[in-house]
């Protein structure tokens, strides 16, 4: 079996890590692994398969032969970076937005638009978390009703804002249990007990940078240039899964019980919908699962006679809102 | 000055006890006052004024003589005691849902429908929380502009399921902070941490009993019997404010400008809407607070040409969902 040079660049942060994990956990063929951190790291190791891999210093000339670069490391380092690790032959996948929307970049869910991986220039774009679960979730309801408006409410973990925002969450919540006043660095907010519109700046249209990133890289990757989606991203004191509470409306009529019978068949999906035990899905329950979790279908009473769903999602924000879905684009890549 | 003669039924839950808060707060004029809790905690007493007040069983002749009874100890407790406040003489102030949807009971939120309080026959009902602050919040712009459709998502707190379920939160962090095990007694679900639908039971509609309470309580005060209301209800671990994003469609025009114009000067809202700060409505600010916080204000981009508005709403659940309402009703009938 071929065998892979694989790097990680940022590979102590949060999606860094868990994408190191996938890569064994996944058996993937790995022959040689760079790991890429910041200055402070370099020196240190982390574990893969048994043995201890050194941290590397983050270079131009750092990727020589080196087959696919997994980058999670912040926008900046992928758009200094990526260039040399393309020239050096490699292919990019790129978690962070630094390429999602320039038009010779694809931006890919493997469940949704695989295709478009043919179409790459050495860099693959791995779509915003909130938008690559939201993505997977209705995508099959797309695909046999034709979506024609989103509304969509988030509740977002603090892990989609790195390992740190995850440590301040749990650290406000012991300062509280001895009874200490909360602190913060990493939040313009208090997080425990609160909820709080996403911290990215607004636009002039009003929407926060999350909520423009989620609508424009789900009208990339659907292939639909003006989906109209009406979108609020708030941060909850989860720690890693995000979830969505979501209202489509279709072209074509689509029952509840359709939609239930078609996300019980899509890749990717895993339903729960259980209303005799009103059990859905949950944060604490998408966490650790590749899966997106998808129930609560019911009609849209607001819209009656016009085709509209409502449906509640939760996904693991370092899965396939980040790590799952750039090592699923790198499987995807060597089939 | 005349003085009148206050009951509080169920003093000791997390409603009763801000409803006796804020009769002290506003100076209601109270001449006596009878506080009525479960068997357990008879012979207790609560302070009051600075004096103690002591805890009074329940019966269905405890009520001679009062001009208020509050009600909020729940729907059975409602339907079994209020009959007998309202033979008594006294009006009944239900904070449970018995009586809302009863045609002969006025269900009332002061800023929107003060003058259904004529209209009493001996018992006022006290709306559901939620959707007496979300009624609260676009109240003043569907007098401006009509609202013919609303989708909502709510963030609600665990004070809306009592003392208890507070507790319950606060217990299961102090527990994650002591690295034990997270135990439940009140929500199905661990709340820390976590979000999961609202703890109701699913009708056949697909809606659970807290989202039809909402979409029915909202068209009886608004006066619009088939008002078209889309919504999903999420517990979060918040302590006591619940939070919900909005999005609204109009029959007339109306500009985030005018909306935020509108809102500013609108009874029982406050405007929190700093969008170079990042600075919107929160729970952590909402708690304590009156008035509900309402901001996020912009056009809901997924309806172009249709009149749409997005916006971000906070209220205290104990104070504007639940006591304070219940006061603002008794000041109103005495003016």
């Amino acid at each position: 079996m071929k065998e892979y040079r694989v790097g990680i660049v940022g590979a102590t942060g949060a999606v860094g890590q868990v994408a190191l994990e996938l890569l064994e956990s996944r058996k993937f063929p790995v022959g040689e692994l760079r790991l890429f951190a910041s200055a402070r790291s370099v020196g240190k190791t982390l574990p893969f398969k048994g043995t201890q891999i050194p941290l590397l210093p983050l270079s131009q000339d750092a990727f020589a032969g080196l087959d696919f670069v997994i980058f999670s490391a912040g926008a900046t380092r992928s758009r200094e970076f990526a260039p040399a690790a393309v020239k050096a032959g490699a292919v990019v996948i790129d978690n962070s937005s630094a390429y999602r929307m320039s038009p010779e970049v694809p931006l890919v869910v493997p469940e949704i638009n695989p295709g478009d991986l043919k179409l790459h220039k050495g860099i693959v774009a791995n779509p915003n978390c909130t938008a690559a679960i939201l993505g997977t979730a209705i995508w099959p309801l797309h695909q046999r009703a034709g979506i024609k408006r989103i509304v969509v409410s988030t509740y977002q973990s603090a892990s989609g804002a790195g390992a740190q925002a995850m440590a301040e969450l749990e650290s406000q919540v012991k300062q509280y249990a001895a009874g200490q006043p909360l602190t913060r660095s990493v939040f313009p907010h208090q997080i425990a007990f609160n909820v709080f519109s996403h911290n990215t700046a607004i636009g002039e249209d009003g929407s926060n940078e999350e909520e423009t990133k989620v609508r424009e890289e789900l009208r990339k990757m659907f292939h639909v240039p003006g989906l109209p989606v009406c979108i609020t991203c708030v941060r909850v004191p989860v720690l890693r899964a995000h979830s969505e509470a979501v209202v489509i409306e279709t072209e074509k009529p689509l029952s509840p019980e359709e939609a239930r019978e078609i996300l019980s068949q899509a890749p990717g999906v895993t339903l729960i919908d259980d209303r005799k035990a009103n059990y859905f899905p949950m944060p604490i329950e998408a966490s650790g699962k590749l899966d997106v979790l998808v129930g609560r279908i019911r009609e849209d009473l607001s819209n009656p006679g016009g085709h509209g769903l409502a449906l509640f999602v939760s996904g693991d924000q370092l899965l396939k809102g980040a790590a799952w879905n750039a090592v699923q684009i790198a499987e995807e890549l060597i089939k």
